[in-house]
């Protein structure tokens, strides 16, 4: 079956062998929403309906969310569509009036960081807060450099998805952006955390070379798109001082691995005993409200703070506040760290013993409820089995997708609020599957 | 008193005589935002509660909201509220899966269109709508020189900020960036679409004199930024038609004058006889819910669509989709482009009786419920007076701010719901304060 080559586990029009209605739906959609967007799997799911970790398909099918992580606390969750829904009955208004709202909602998430980091700006999206965080960047360093992984995500606006590989070869990126490999243990030698900063001085001395002063080392800190490397905990370290060492600054883009996903933490970079000059949030924010954040070291909002003002008309509205301060709230009261760390662990055993039986099953990288797992064959890279697992885990009503640049790995997040009997279905379908 | 010199009618910290609870409430703002954000009005408002044309101080002080354009239905409408909750309980998931809400939305959006515009893509941000439709134009055209007028503001991402001169010197235009004069009939000679069109035109020649290819020439089509230019109708065409000759894109910014602010139609570039490439949307689309768009004629999106893919996670979810359509369902049947038109006329008209007893009062301009009210001294703009009485009618319960490269235009921007009796009201709190 012909690929997408711009994306993993892409639909590719007029393949597949679909119901006339779901036809009729793409041909409308095709209509509407033109050439650029994408479905997901072979065949399509045309959802109607989320509960929890459950999604409901048109005639009913329920279907295991082992996917989306923005509905992190489960789809619909009754105490965010409560504040959500209250406040917006209440005051919707912008931040150039006080209100407490967005105050509370500041205070709150800031609880959650470091106390070095105790400023927080609000954007509608994980992208619009990446992009802010390069603009203050840029002000702060009067570097214009930017190092990235080499299937790195990190957003839609022009600015960042020039700095955002995996968008694929027809999105050309910036003229001052360098890539360097992931930190994957397996093709880099020696220790890890020294390797990889040994990539990012090699990329700094590149830019240095063509007279662009370095701003920005910018990862996701479970390198997410890049296939999940998240051990062993610390290896960052090095690479952050390796870039402030050149006059730059280190971001944490924690849109995917922020908000407890890793189960041990509520950030990623907590992980690797490390403090990031900015801390870029998103897609978990408001379960499913758009909300973002970027969460800042003040001393490096200064120049950007004296040259300018920052208004963003949605972020940090009311509604959105009320919303990530509900999120948060549920985060806390149903321990979401803790279970994603029990139940995350369960199923990384699960996964470990699955391997045992299936030679498909390669290497396996997990923290909390994110797991990479790799498919290969005779040791290599197998992308068409990664695929047929994630078209036939779909069939059996699980969802889940593929990532890294050999499309390999399967991209395995359910919500937090996964049970262990959950993970057991999930498991059960993939020995299935496989 | 002291200025902020970056924006009109910003409080400068530390001036003014606060109530201890509010001086109390901006240090921790302040503590906890930085030094980007800024609040309105040398004595910032504490709102707390919105109803309609009404916004509540934490005192029960009523303020008529004559200036925010994202609650165009009015504060807190109940039929908005009521489809966010709806959707947000049944299913709230992205584009990657078929989901009918989000066609339906699109559908009802494209109907108020012209056939040619029959594409729409979903954002969270009119900064977002924005920033694509840049990525679309320098993918289709080739080119990367843009035109806008010289106190443009078109969002805050990175790429937009760089083409947003009211964003003051502190933030850089970029350097395929050119600026042209507002398209004012008092400075510009001559048929104003002429020229208008010759200023274009000069910049595309600049543009191409430094090896630059024309891309774009955007504007907000009534000019919010600048100061309210909206007449005579029909000025805009001759100026699309030159960057359509020169290889390039019109791009109608519709954040501000759209979804019927201008009275007589849905978008204000219908005012002029013309059918832009695209539409980008926002403010007032989600009525505070963070929902935006752009309208494409599908034409220009071939290269776009053909190079990548676009994903926005939160960009047209089914909860936006359903809060854009309530939206929509509202403006029609409330009939508020006839009540926009109607009651625009009446304030209008009270204005311009107003000028006749007040010397302070220059040229209005004026379209439906978007007003741009000159403050000048001896017929020089007077931005003084303007904050003056930008200042008075806040301290006087009547919410409206200031615009224009000079800051001396009153921007004044009711709710589309404004019935004649609350205009008068504004009418007579400006009469006292002049």
């Amino acid at each position: 079956m012909k690929r997408d080559e711009t994306m993993v586990n892409a639909y590719v029009p007029g393949q597949g062998h679909l119901p006339p209605e779901d036809q009729a739906l793409i041909a409308r959609r095709q209509r509407l929403l033109g050439p650029a967007y994408r479905l997901f799997y072979e065949t399509p799911v045309h959802l109607v309906r989320g509960d929890g970790v459950w999604l409901y398909d048109a005639h009913g099918k329920a279907y295991l969310d082992c996917y989306n992580n923005v509905a992190s606390l489960g789809h619909c969750h009754p105490h965010v569509i409560a504040a959500t829904a209250r406040q917006a009955g209440i005051y919707a208004s912008h931040t150039r009036y006080l209100n407490e709202v967005v105050l509370d909602c500041a205070e709150k998430l800031l609880s959650h960081f470091p106390p070095e980091l105790s400023n927080v700006m609000f954007t509608c999206t994980g992208s619009e807060a990446n992009d802010l965080a390069l603009r203050i960047a840029f002000a702060q360093t009067g570097g214009t450099g930017v190092i990235v992984t080499q299937n790195a995500y990190h957003g839609v606006t022009h600015t960042v998805a020039g700095l955002s590989p995996s968008l694929g070869s027809g999105v050309a990126l910036g003229q001052h952006v360098r890539t360097i490999p992931a930190p994957d243990a397996a093709h880099l030698t020696g220790d890890l955390g020294q390797a990889f900063a040994a990539e990012v001085q090699k990329a700094i001395d590149d830019l240095q070379r063509h007279g662009i002063k370095p701003a920005v080392l910018i990862v996701d800190t479970v390198f997410s798109s890049d296939g999940v490397f998240a051990d062993p905990a610390g290896f960052l370290k090095p690479a952050a001082e390796a870039i402030r060492q050149a006059g730059g600054l280190f971001i944490a883009d924690e849109v995917q691995p922020g908000f407890g996903r890793t189960g041990s933490h509520w950030w990623g970079f907590q992980r690797h005993g490390l403090i990031p000059d900015m801390v870029s949030l998103g897609k978990p924010m408001g379960n499913g409200y758009p909300v973002a954040a970027l969460v800042l070291r003040p001393e490096v909002l200064a120049e950007f703070g004296a040259k300018g003002r920052y208004f963003n008309t949605f972020g940090g509205n009311a509604v959105a506040a009320a919303t990530a301060i509900a999120v948060m709230e549920v985060i806390e009261q149903e321990n979401l760290l803790q279970n994603a760390a029990t139940v995350g662990a369960h199923m990384a055993e699960g996964l470990r013993a699955l391997a045992q039986r299936h030679a498909a099953l390669g290497p396996l990288r997990a923290t909390g409820l994110f797991f990479g797992q790799d498919i290969t064959r005779g040791g290599e890279p197998d992308a068409k089995e990664a695929a047929r697992i994630v078209n036939a885990l779909r069939d059996a009503g699980v969802l889940i997708s593929a990532t890294g640049p050999k499309g390999h790995v399967l991209k395995i997040r359910p919500p937090l609020i996964l049970q262990k009997a959950e993970a057991d279905i999930f498991l059960d379908k993939l020995d299935q599957v496989l």
